[in-house]
């Protein structure tokens, strides 16, 4: 069900003809009401996409009664004619939906740097908006795939709230937003400034700290909209735990279809002096490339991980540092520990723990290794 | 010749056993005088060698007769037992040698976490020390190698002076120094200080543009050491020259050595509002996995460079950035340029020209590609 599982919202995914498979490539996701308040957080990229720029624009309402993406190119890098492109998809979009062009989001994945086929598009955006039904949900997310092998979509029902999520992304997933769209729907009843508030810590614990491959995408898009159609209003806390559930959920989906990953691999960072120390530390070891093989090779190799932690400026004494890996304290006091031998790497998840004896603060960062796969993808394909 | 071209300079290297393959792993470089002026440059990773921590303490007289350098084990996150093991391997070489401790630098590399065996690097040093010879520079230059397929050494005759140079280094090769042991030797007469000078610069503008994987290694480390022999006195400007087209040709070696590459990347940023930015995007892009992987692949992937682009902090209007590949006009003005098919990247050497058209400065940062063999070499072996 996805976006459409809370009350209020349609959607559907069409192929329009944009995907050199064949495949559905784009999704429109409607509110119908009876509140229209969202919110939205972009990647933080400097060089960002036509559809991020509009976007950014349209959320400057808070209110939001439409949604339309497109998989097959990313209208990034493509100057003043891609952006009118993206607007001429936005007034496409709401004229055939009875809308303003200021009521509709754009979202575009795929090739950065080459003009969307709007041929193809527009009809197809015709399409979709022909098919939006209240089931359409898993249509949508379908729509939204680049490299995903799998369809992402969350639903969680809480105090008479339903919640909904989709998200595309498979590499390029890195800080300040992993590559991906998101989008978001609730029937609580929300002021926008809360919703704001709710998506950002949401993503600033869930998708911030993903960090893939260290790359972050131009085109990042997390957006939620409300409908209030349960007439249920939420306290804030209430509110921002369930975003951050729901972002929470959708970003272990992320991880686990990264691209070629063979591991999951959760850095957890104890003893910090702080948690921005916490991040940092996490961070520098999800981005070592030999940290990310070792774990593809299935070696429990802390010395790439203290050689990570050691270029950062976070509080610590490198005589005081332990690490585990799956629970074995194979470096205490910065020093050999138990044998390596005795770390099992044969599961998907690993878990890494290190203590900076700095402090009490954490942090848990999300990455995968890195493999033959990842390296042949993103070798052999332009994206 | 390396490190022995100099007059005043014999080496030699030898198998101790620390290698599992039975190569030669134990290498001794002496300095017979008349002077020893010397000057290192040292890892900047927190978590540093117990060799990094001997031999800084030893520059700091200026002064060194001997190096000592074994493969086949780093000595890093060892503890104090590691570091009494580099000091006893200091005092073993300077009993032979006939000088003392003080006098003696000592660089290690190999597998992080690990004590050094020894009952057999302590005879081997005595074996070393035996075979010291004046043509001894390609032996000691082999000693040092690990996953190296071809020892690196260099040799400059320049007024009257003669410059050598050995380096080993494949992977985990970073900013602020690729991993690496070099060691530099001249017959020229200098006082400390300029050694110094000119060694910071040098490596400033070499080993320290080189970025192959974006880690920092526990033990890189640069030594200079002159002798004097020639009776010749340069000014600080012609050491600095010398001591600089050493090390590029030495970091360049090092780059086509790189482990698993078979693309040399120079990402050469112009129009920067100061060096330091150049520096920052040219770091940015030779860090993105995303572009390493799409030069593996020969795609002139411009939109990937414009990405990595943007998550700096640099001065620059997205709209301004034109980016050459190879010299063809890839991306003008933040947009799609030239055709991509009109790029060939068939060649090993790749040149990759930014102009941010935000101020006058440049700098050149060198990469690699980031290719299966890189991922096979780095999950296969324990390093």
């Amino acid at each position: 069900m996805s976006v459409t599982a809370p009350g209020g919202f349609r959607a559907s995914g069409v192929a329009a003809g944009l995907k050199a498979s064949g495949g559905p490539d784009v999704a429109v996701v409607v509110n119908d009401g009876p509140r229209f308040e969202a919110a939205g957080v972009f990647t933080s990229n400097r060089v960002h996409a036509a559809p991020v720029k509009w976007s950014r624009q349209v959320l400057t309402t808070g209110l939001l009664k439409a949604v339309v993406l497109n998989s097959g190119g990313a209208n990034a890098c493509t100057g003043p004619l891609g952006f009118q492109d993206t607007h001429a998809t936005a007034e496409h979009t709401a004229a055939a939906l009875g809308l303003g062009a200021i009521d509709v989001a754009v979202c575009s994945t795929g090739l950065i740097g080459e003009r969307l086929p709007m041929d193809k598009l527009l009809p197809g955006v015709t399409d979709a908006v022909g098919k939006l039904a209240a089931d359409g949900g898993g249509d949508a997310a379908r729509a939204i795939m680049t490299t995903d092998t799998v369809p992402k979509t969350a639903v969680l029902r809480r105090d008479g709230i339903t919640y909904g999520g989709m998200a595309k992304g498979a590499g390029m997933l890195a800080p300040g937003l992993a590559t991906m769209l998101v989008v978001l729907t609730t029937d609580a009843v929300a002021a926008s400034a809360d919703l704001d508030a709710a998506l950002r810590h949401a993503c600033a614990y869930t998708f911030d700290r993903l960090d893939s491959d260290g790359c972050m995408s131009t085109n990042d898009t997390v957006l939620v909209l409300s409908s209030g159609a349960s007439g249920v209003t939420p306290g804030l806390p209430a509110l921002t735990q369930a975003l951050r559930d729901l972002c929470d959920d959708l970003a272990r989906q992320l991880l686990s279809d990264a691209e070629g990953s063979t591991k999951d691999i959760a850095i957890t960072v104890r003893g910090a002096a702080s948690e921005a120390d916490a991040v940092t530390v996490g961070r520098s070891v999800a981005r070592s490339n030999l940290v990310k093989t070792a774990f593809f090779g299935n070696d429990p190799n802390w010395g790439r991980i203290l050689s990570a932690i050691g270029v950062t400026d976070a509080a610590f004494d490198p005589d005081a540092i332990d690490v585990a890996i799956n629970g074995v304290p194979i470096c205490v006091g910065g020093a050999a520990g138990a044998d390596r031998s005795t770390v099992d790497l044969s599961a998907r998840a690993v878990d890494v723990s290190i203590d900076l004896h700095a402090g009490t603060s954490e942090a848990t960062i999300r990455t995968n290794d890195l493999s033959l796969a990842y390296v042949h993808e993103n070798s052999a394909y332009s994206t």
